[in-house]
C-alpha cells in the first residue's frame, strides 16, 4: 500500500479542532431564517455542525467520496451468519459491477466509490474499482486465536487511512474539497467480531449486544453470543490488560475491515473531513477510533439506527449526536450512510438559501405575548 | 375558481383502487435483490408502495408538485400563537419570493410550486406563483361562530381539488406523469383549529392534543386548550350531530387551507395520484379526508413525525404505515414532506437498479443451518 505500511505511529497524531467561531456564527445565522426558531430540527444541528467542521458559515455536502472495506472472517466457520463466506467476495464482485445497494446510493449521489479488499477467502484479481490490498485470505478464528498479529493490524488500520487520504487527493484533483467521506464494509459474520469489540469496550456481556445480523433467528443469535462469549474466555488475559487498549481488542476480535474503518474515521478527524457513519459495525468501529482519541467524535456524523437491536447501547458510547435517520436498515456496505446524504445537502440548502426575517420583511415572533418555550 | 365551485358532491366518488397484482410482484423482486431480506427496512416498503398505487414494477418520484395553501383564522384574536396574523401575508410573500424552507425544498427537488392564497387578512395581490383565491379575509373565530358557511367550506374544498387537478395537467403537458403531490399550509393559529378537529374526531379532550405550535410556552399551551375546549361547548350542539359528520367539524372549527388540505388528498386518492403528507396540520386534514372515504389511505405517504406533541395520538386514527423520518421538524409548509422526496427517489432507484442474486451469482442465505427470522 505504501512504504511504512506498518507504522500507525500517526494514530497519536493530534485531531483537527472545530471552528466554534463559525460554529457559532452558523447558530446565529439559523435564528435569523423565516421560520419558527429550531423548527427544522436535526436539519439545523446537522448544517450547524459542518459549520464548524468546514469553517465556513455555509457548508456544503456536494463531494462525497466512499470506500468500502471488504474482509473474510475466521469465525464464520462457527456458523454465526445465515450467509456462506463466498458472499464476501460475490458481493465484491457486485460492488465491482454497480448492482449493489451502495452502488445505486453512490450514482445517486454523484459519488466516486472505490472497494478495497483486505482478504478474502475467494480472491477478487482484476476487478474495476476495487483496489487489491489482501492481507491474508481472512483473519484467523477469534476462537482460539488472535484474529490477526500486529502487522497485519497495523496494515488493515493502514489500508483506512489510505483510503480516506486516496479520496481527498481525488476531489482535490477534480478542484473539489472533500466534503464527505462515507466508510462502508462487507464480511460474512463481521456482525460476530464488531459485537465481541463492543462487549470489550462497553463491559458489557454478550447475550446483550449479540442481534441477527442478516437474519438470524432466536437460536442463531444465542449461539453467535456463546461463541462470542467463549472467545471472551479464551483472550481474557490479553482482554484484561487491554481494558485500557482499544487497539489490542481490534486486534484480537476484529477484523480487517473493521480496522481499516478505525483507521478511516481517525484519519478523517485528524485530516479535518466530515465522516458519516453507517450503521452496527462502523459504528463499532468508530467507537474504537474514539476509544483511541475521544475528540474524533467531532468529527462523525451518525446517519441512522441500524435495526440490530445493541445499537442504542452502542450510541451510549459516544458523546455526539443521535442518528439523523431511523429507516430500519440493516444491511451495511455503508448503504445508511449513503442514505443519508440526500438530507444532509437539504440541510446545507436550507441553511444557505433561505431568506432571513429582515431581507423577507416577516415578523418574528411577539415572545412578549407568549415566550417561546425552547 | 371554477363554474362549479359550490358542489361538493364529487367527495363521495369512488377511490381509485390499488394495483394489488404489481404490489405482489413487487414484494417478489424485493426479495431477489442483492441484500438481506427486508434490510432496506422502510425504504422497501414505499417503494413497494408506491409500486402498487402507480401500476408499475418500477415507480419513479422524479415529478413532483407542489400546492401551497394560505389563510387566516378569526382565532388568531384568542391569542394562540407566538407570531401577529400578519405573518401569513408576509410568508405568503416569502413563498413568491423563493425564500422559506419549502421554497428552497422544491428548487432541490425540481419542483413546481404553487402558493393559493384562500384569504388573509393582509391581501397579497400580483405576486408571481401566488394564486388569489380569497374566500374571506379570515375564518370567523370558531370560539364563537362556525368558522365558516357550507358554501365557504365548499369553496375552499374545491380550491384543494383544482390545485390537484391544475398540478395533474400542468405536469402532463411537460409530458410527465405527476408522480407524488405535495401539499403544504401556511396560516397563523391553525394548530389551533386543526387540534380543535382533531379533539372532536379522535374525540379526545384537547388538553391531551394542543402542543406549543410555533414555539408557545406551557402557559400559552394552556391557554390554547382552554380556548379550544371553550370552543367545543359552544359548538356541542352541532357537534354532537357531527360525530360521523367530518365535513361538519371541518366547517366548524376548521381553516380555508384545512379544508383545502382535505379536497386535495381526497382528489389524491380518487385520481390516483400518491400524496406525500406533512406535518401536524396536513395530517389533520387528512384524517378527514380519511374520515370521509377510509380508502384514502391507501394513497397517503406520511413523511415524518412532527415535532409538536400530539402527532402519535393522531397517527393512531389511520391504518397505513408510519411515517419515514423523524427529524424533529415543527415548520409546516410542506417542508417535511419536501424534505422526504429525495429518500422517495433512492428507494425507487435501489428498487430498480439493484441487481438480483441470480443476475449478480451471489449466493442467497443459507436458511438450511439457521431459519431467517422475519
Amino acid at each position: 500500500m505504501n512504504s511504512d505500511s506498518s507504522s500507525i505511529d500517526w494514530l497519536s497524531s493530534s485531531i483537527k479542532p472545530l471552528d466554534t467561531m463559525t460554529m457559532y456564527a452558523a447558530v446565529e445565522h439559523q435564528k435569523q431564517l423565516t421560520k419558527p426558531a429550531g423548527s427544522l430540527g436535526k436539519l439545523e444541528n446537522v448544517a450547524i455542525r459542518l459549520a464548524a467542521m468546514q469553517g465556513v458559515l455555509f457548508p456544503t455536502a456536494d463531494h462525497v467520496s466512499i470506500a468500502i472495506f471488504a474482509a473474510d472472517h475466521g469465525i464464520a466457520e462457527e456458523g454465526v451468519s445465515v450467509f456462506p463466506q463466498s458472499v464476501t467476495a460475490e458481493m465484491v464482485k457486485n460492488f465491482s459491477n454497480g448492482g449493489a445497494a451502495i452502488c445505486v446510493a453512490a450514482r445517486f449521489l454523484n459519488a466516486p466509490m472505490t472497494v478495497y479488499n483486505l482478504g478474502t477467502v475467494s480472491p477478487t484479481d482484476g476487478l474495476a474499482n476495487v483496489v487489491n490490498c489482501a492481507i491474508a485470505p481472512q483473519t484467523a478464528s477469534f476462537l482460539h486465536h488472535p484474529a490477526m498479529t500486529a502487522e497485519q493490524l497495523a496494515q488493515a488500520i493502514n489500508t483506512g487511512r489510505h483510503a480516506v487520504l486516496t479520496s481527498s487527493e481525488k476531489q482535490r484533483e477534480q478542484g473539489h474539497k472533500l466534503d464527505l467521506f462515507i466508510a462502508g464494509e462487507m464480511g460474512i459474520a463481521n456482525t460476530t467480531a464488531a459485537t465481541a469489540i463492543a462487549a470489550v469496550l462497553l463491559n458489557t456481556a454478550p447475550e446483550k449486544l449479540a442481534g441477527p445480523g442478516t437474519g438470524l433467528d432466536a437460536k442463531g443469535v444465542s449461539h453467535k453470543a456463546a461463541i462470542i462469549a467463549q472467545a471472551l474466555q479464551t483472550h481474557e488475559k490479553a482482554l484484561a490488560n487491554s481494558s485500557i487498549d482499544p487497539i489490542a481488542a481490534l486486534q484480537l476480535l476484529g477484523g480487517f475491515e473493521i480496522a481499516a474503518l478505525t483507521g478511516a474515521y481517525l484519519t478523517c478527524a485528524q485530516e479535518g473531513v466530515p465522516a458519516v457513519v453507517d450503521g452496527f459495525i462502523c459504528t463499532v468501529a468508530a467507537l474504537v477510533a474514539c476509544r483511541i482519541n475521544s475528540e474524533v467524535s467531532d468529527w462523525l456524523i451518525f446517519s441512522h439506527y441500524s435495526a440490530e437491536p445493541a445499537y442504542a447501547l452502542l450510541l451510549e458510547g459516544f458523546a455526539t449526536q443521535a442518528p439523523l435517520l431511523n429507516l430500519e436498515l440493516r444491511l451495511g456496505e455503508g448503504s445508511g450512510a449513503a442514505i443519508t446524504v440526500p438530507l444532509i445537502r437539504l440541510a446545507c440548502s436550507l441553511h444557505h438559501e433561505m431568506s432571513t426575517f429582515e431581507e423577507a420583511a416577516v415578523s418574528s415572533s411577539t415572545v412578549t405575548i407568549n415566550e417561546v418555550a425552547h
